[in-house]
């Protein structure tokens, strides 16, 4: 009997290394495209003959295709190439930022296939309106895919604080939620019995750019993502800091200005969003108030660059607020990266130089030796592609729990 | 051979599981205490059969004993005991801090056995002096060892920034050390054949806090270490922050007073160290400045518990910074506690009330519903047993290297 229980141990923790590479497999050629099994070997560290059972079993669940590859050039056998089954496994993405609502079809592999973009209604639109939108926009993405084509999982982001437990946004300042049900409401219109993973748009953003970004295989990276105002998703040895609850990475709200801060839509002053969000730089550039969004950003940063001296200013003052709050964090965290994304793109470029001036006064030496600064490689869509990253993650973590044929 | 290429590979997972849960057992009995077969059973979640197994491992290793336990009262036979082999396996474990140098001999299970302490010599001191003195006290410690014990490990911790790959002290402003080979140096006055693991002494105030102290289970927090300057060290998900070389959690060097900081050692201004460390409070107290040191300190908060108006206002002061600087780290990191460790403790004892309405004022609602704030359970001695606990992690990952019968 003791011996039969050791070797139930034994099969437990066997089955759990096979979930686990077979995880591992299936999220190498779906982050790093069609990939040879002599590759995939090496990479895995594991033998041959392993990558070959792995690789049957995803091919006869319907999640890989194995095939030859095209002429090597080489002589002997070649290594036959496993590739995602874009065709036929994908997920919903949707997105709510502050100024547009999107969905995309996206297949395993990383490829949007297919989407739909509203521009935002209004401010202070309801729970029920954006998942309406949203509903509606999964509805036609779901009924345009081809019929042999499986849905594997949903994934939302969202310009707020969600409760990691069940994506509950806790706190949406820009539509002005406060405990909504985002995802079960999503969940209700579309025609999927699947769960949808709500993640906060900074934090996917994170995500995103650490797999399909500027920041691949860089294990320690701080992400800020400028909207109206400013989020952050920081990745620490590879994981998302996403703390005690999932509200973690909040670097908007770090004080920068103790003393005579601009206001903060949290309540306070002097927050980092309050002195470098959209509002900061075009109030500083004497843009009227019914001024906002992206392209007003654009244009002082446009402006600068052609030697209007209020918009260099503005960029001056904009940039050292940013350069303060990148140098706390490059304190904090000793990162290998530092990714601008969303509307922090254009003020980064436009302010490079200031950031760095500060950085260089208010970093310890050590722990700036090796960081670089980058903006977003993913763009607008880092957020989105982060979603679908969420929707891809049960899937990759278990893909045996799927059998598609 | 492609058969017995994947046994390979199984038996290479196999071998691996067992690794991990040798340690796991281990570190269970080191960390908790003598434990009974059935809680190490339930708590690591395998069988009575596979615990039996590793028990005997680590009974054959030499490492633990299993035995009887004390009248239980329940009928039936009683589960036996695991203890940890405290009276033959140890660890020195050695401690650099501005005020003194101390160096111990501590038991597998964390007991302290034998110490030795000096207060340091003078400021400026060398690298070779230091680990003169230390190599002293170390030797001594050797030689006042039962016979039959054996030293498995050697930590130390140091008030610097440290690099992780191999120990060196990039960075040290409060004895003016920048490059200093410690850790081999230290190595070299030992009778020992082991390397010297250094780390900094806020990330081994934190570690110890984490798996002795405060914080124990709780897996994401913030442990502030006050010195002559401010240090930290953050867990963050059970692990430690330490980035991109080993020098992440530099909370100290976080710029809270951009307008007219206070002159802070790394050569900035304004910073958290310079504006809650010693020299903050008692320069705010109206104290001379020969007059340095916890002491010093201490009598200042006595003195505002008195009613002394100055001392009470100096207090106000610091607190409000201290308030101003766990806010910004409450909103990054969404912790489950903030511990106050070092010479912080008396200042957060005697300004709580500050550094609380400063957290309520600038940290996001949903980031502050769960946080404790408390002060460090190990006291003066955190940094010193983080040191050990530094100088155990190779035993514990891997038991099996080691065979002291």
């Amino acid at each position: 009997m003791l011996k039969s229980s050791t070797a139930l141990d034994d099969r437990r923790s066997h089955e759990e290394t096979r979930r686990r590479n077979l995880g591992a497999l299936l999220r190498h050629v779906h982050l790093g495209g069609p990939m040879s099994r002599a590759v995939l070997t090496e990479r895995m560290g594991v033998n041959r003959s392993t990558i070959m059972g792995l690789t049957a079993e995803l091919v006869s669940a319907g999640l890989v295709y194995e095939e030859l590859p095209a002429e090597t050039g080489k002589a002997g056998r070649p290594s036959l190439v496993v590739r995602p089954a874009s065709d036929r496994v994908y997920v919903l993405a949707f997105d709510v930022a502050v100024d547009r609502l999107v969905a995309a079809r996206v297949a395993l592999g990383g490829t949007i296939l297919d989407r739909r973009e509203a521009v935002r209604l209004r401010a202070g639109v309801d729970l029920e309106t954006v998942a309406g939108v949203l509903g509606e926009f999964g509805r036609r993405l779901y009924e345009a895919a081809p019929s042999e084509a499986v849905c594997v999982g949903v994934g939302a982001s969202y310009c707020g604080m969600i409760r990691r437990a069940d994506g509950m946004v806790r706190f949406g300042p820009d539509l002005g939620w406060v405990d909504q049900a985002f995802g079960p409401e999503l969940g209700r219109q579309l025609p999927l019995d699947l769960p949808v993973l709500v993640g906060n748009e900074a934090h996917l953003g994170a995500l995103a750019e650490h797999v399909r970004g500027a920041g691949i295989a860089v294990q320690n990276l701080i992400y800020l993502h400028g909207d109206v105002g400013v989020g952050g998703g920081i990745i620490v040895g590879g994981d998302l800091l996403d703390g005690h609850g999932g509200y973690g990475s909040e670097l908007g709200h770090m004080l920068v200005n103790p003393h005579n801060g601009r206001p903060c839509g949290c309540g306070s002053y002097g927050c980092l969003e309050a002195e470098v969000g959209e509002r900061a730089l075009l109030d500083a550039a004497g843009r009227p108030p019914e001024l906002t969004g992206r392209d007003a950003v654009r244009a002082v940063v446009d402006a600068a660059a052609h030697g209007d001296a209020v918009a260099q200013d503005a960029l001056r003052c904009v940039g050292d607020w940013l350069g303060i709050g990148v140098a706390n964090l490059i304190n904090l965290f000793n990162p290998g990266m530092v990714i601008f994304g969303g509307m922090l793109r254009e003020i980064y470029l436009g302010s490079a130089a200031h950031v760095r001036t500060r950085i260089t006064a208010n970093v310890l030496a050590v722990s700036r030796e090796e960081v670089q600064l980058r903006i977003s490689a993913l763009g607008d869509d880092a957020t989105l592609i982060g979603a679908a990253e969420l929707a891809f993650s049960e899937l990759l973590a278990n893909p045996s729990k799927y059998r598609l044929t």
